[in-house]
């Protein structure tokens, strides 16, 4: 066929594989079949096949329903240990999934160590760190107290935490102020200037913010994300849009508190000094989203992805409370000046909740200058936006991309459509140093790793395949699987 | 030649035309030979073929210059009498090319009525129309003194004007403080609450703001203004990441000026209400960095782009102080609910100088979501800026556009360029009603009249053609041709 001859008449095209490429012939009028087909992926063989005891379809269009249909409002700034439940001055907690002080990497012990300082529950390092090993202080993810945090992700009795509801299913979440970028608790750092800054916001920033949303009402996140979205943010690792609609939105409260005004001038001084401010927002934004839709029976959506620095973990919507994980990986990114990955950390902290709710690297495609910070180019957070499509099952109805014609960001991740494309998601992170004290060291790209998903999937298949069939271990092969029951 | 063939070896290019597609190829490694040819568009006959008396090249190369090393930074807030150049209490300042009384529109007589009353010069009305009519106030173009104004750019004596510096060359440009959206003066509305609220700006929102500015120091708005184009600004009819930098910027020294909380209160919620509250600083920090390259001998850049309702007129930086109008076109764009073109003021307002210096309808690749505002897609945003590239001499180097991949937004209109290209300027811009005392309409998309760049053409070629050559009617036709000699 001549080029003449293919360019002269009506095009009409079969599209196997990636769906697309048929909306963007859809897009210019040309029809188009769509054959649902992928390519072989690791770990894919015989997933899907099974036959199971619940409509999994289903389950997940309720588990989506529930996730979309959710309105994040930040209601107050309390203390971890007055709103969190189940705190107690003695419990610590820690992002990413269980684990014991003897496996915490560096940084994490870092941020314990400066959490036992804080709290004035030992004088020295080398007390804190005997107090630590002595089994005297309970460790326990945020993510099981309806708490989230950056990093490390140490949260203790006596740290403000904002309070953020889901007004349409009335659960919370809490999470921590954040404390700005350099030496910092949540990289591990715990220099006496590190625990001073804490006190600070101890005892000014939290008391000054939770008068000044008294005084302001309740605000929506779900609206204010909307907009940093329009504004090149993607709500993991560029915040800088959410930060200042934050800050102009909150400071006409602010400057009538009744606390002197060179004290107001340095809480917001603060605030406009720090563009990651607004993380800890969007992280319990997420977090109340998903937890809404967390015991969806026979769900196969994934409604946590968080890392501890030594394993990744994730949890799903059908299988609620119980930990999938597998060791962590290396961060790939820009690295500041003097250091590389030999210095670094392992994959660390809660923010993953982002993604796993359709924000941060899933929402790449929003913030185009944001490669400047994690590296690659702005076509690359097109690309990358565009392949979490292909293994989520809806699409936001309120965050949306501007340079995708306003489509709505890639939400809900399903642990049968990672394993059948292959593709993990992307998550935007911030990279620790391996030893504590340092702080960050760079900011980059990671995936979880694929045995998280196949350890998942046996799981669920234990719990929801017919009772006829025994395919669990189809997709194993070699790899190797942790599930940590508790 | 087959599909094989064509794709089976490696493709060579000779790309005739617009320059985009070549280098579109060179980045895909495609070796291109770029041939230099344009349609023939109205008004293009000879353009550019007659010799002159002056290096226009080099002339440009030197005006771009000044445009790129311009420095804008906000110094302070004072009021036109105090501050502008050459302003007297009888002296009223308009947008746009000169205009009297009797030829002004709807909204700039709206706005001379509103201005009046305002000043107390008139305590009606029907007494301001007559004292307006009555050549007892004199009315210039803010662009004659050092000054822009938005829509109706009607400036009087006692208003609060944002001071702005070009650090690099020493000269300042002033503009009012922006109203916000509704019923305000600059869409010609002079109601008894517009009045009071120009007041209030005068004696708290401009004392307030003069205090905070003296506290923090200069604020450097080149960088300012790069920061917001990441965040989806495109610095005219979207600046809402520029109010909110500016917002978090001020508002740690605000908190400390010696005035009651409830009044600066006030002051932080009347500017978080008004996201067009950066559009004052953008255009004055457009017009000192185009200021400073007028009166560059030889150079065919443009300086200047205005309208008052009446006329469109451009400046050039080779002709300075010469105006060259023609009368201004309907905005095509989208209306608010119950009004359409039939309601439309003509194109109105010096904000087009954001165009001129390469920010507002250039950079509209930086701001995909304004198309929600002015009508469009995010490709059509995309578009626009690449066509913008065909008729300026060069690209900003700080004000950059992530989507394009960090291209700086393209800079200095050219007007050989416009005259042999065939291409306009495209401006982004707000939609006033065409009677005075409504306001704004709807925002949309305008070009230039052809016939201002056509006999500006003609002076330029009176002024700078090698004696031998008469070939300034070329391009002339059967255009109407205005040029306003002051």
């Amino acid at each position: 066929m001549s080029v003449v001859d293919l360019f002269g008449q009506p095009l009409q095209v079969i599209n196997i594989g990636l769906e697309s490429f048929a909306q963007n012939l859809r897009q210019e009028g040309v029809p188009v079949v769509q054959m649902d087909w992928r390519p072989p992926a690791a770990g894919a063989k015989g997933v899907g096949e099974a036959p199971l005891r619940v409509d999994r379809e289903q389950a997940n269009r309720e588990a989506v329903d529930r996730l979309l249909r959710g309105q994040p409002i930040l209601t107050g700034v309390s203390t971890a240990g007055e709103a969190i439940p189940g705190m107690r001055r003695d419990l610590f907690l820690h992002a990413g999934p269980p684990i014991s002080w003897e496996r915490m990497c560096g940084p994490m012990r870092g941020a314990v160590i400066g959490g036992i300082l804080f709290e004035r529950l030992a004088a020295s390092e080398e007390d804190a760190q005997q107090l630590a090993a002595s089994g005297a202080i309970a460790f326990e993810p945020c993510h099981e107290h309806d708490a989230v945090g950056p990093m490390a992700g140490v949260t203790t009795w006596s740290m403000p935490v904002w309070v953020v509801e889901n007004r349409t299913f009335s659960n919370r979440a809490y999470c921590a102020l954040n404390e700005g970028l350099g030496k910092v608790l949540r990289y591990g750092a715990y220099a006496p200037p590190v625990i001073e800054h804490l006190r600070w916001m101890a005892t000014e920033l939290g008391p000054i913010l939770a008068s000044t949303l008294e005084r302001h009402g309740p605000l929506d996140l779900r609206v204010l994300i909307a907009q940093a979205l329009q504004m090149g943010d993607e709500g993991h690792n560029r915040n800088r849009a959410g930060t200042s609609l934050l800050i102009r939105e909150l400071a006409p409260e602010l400057v009538r508190i009744k606390v002197k005004r060179k004290r107001l001038s340095e809480a917001l001084r603060f605030l406009h000094s720090n563009d990651h401010t607004f993380l800890n927002l969007s992280m319990p934004s997420a977090k109340c989203l998903l937890e809404a839709a967390a015991g969806v029976e026979g769900s196969s959506m994934l409604v946590t992805m968080a890392r501890n620095g030594t394993d990744f973990g994730i949890r799903l919507a059908g299988l609620p409370g119980r930990w999938f994980t597998a060791p962590a990986n290396l961060v790939r990114g820009l690295y500041f000046p003097g250091y590389s990955e030999l210095d670094a950390a392992l994959d660390i902290g809660d923010s993953a909740i982002t993604e796993t709710a359709g924000l941060g690297g899933f929402a790449m495609a929003a913030a185009p200058a944001i490669v400047q910070f994690v590296g690659g180019t702005p076509q690359d957070a097109l690309r990358l936006t565009q392949e979490m499509y292909e293994i989520t099952l809806t699409e936001s109805q309120t965050w949306q991309i501007p340079a995708l014609g306003f489509r709505g960001t890639p939400s809900g991740i399903d642990l049968f459509r990672v394993l059948t494309s292959g593709i993990l998601p992307s998550i935007n992170t911030g990279i620790a140093h391996k030893d504590p004290g340092v702080g960050m060291i760079g900011a980059g790209l990671v995936q979880p790793p694929l045995a998280c998903f196949q350890s998942a999937y046996q799981a669920y298949m234990q719990q929801y395949a017919a009772t006829s069939s025994q395919p669990a271990a189809a997709c194993l092969d070699n790899q190797p699987i942790k599930e940590d029951h508790r």
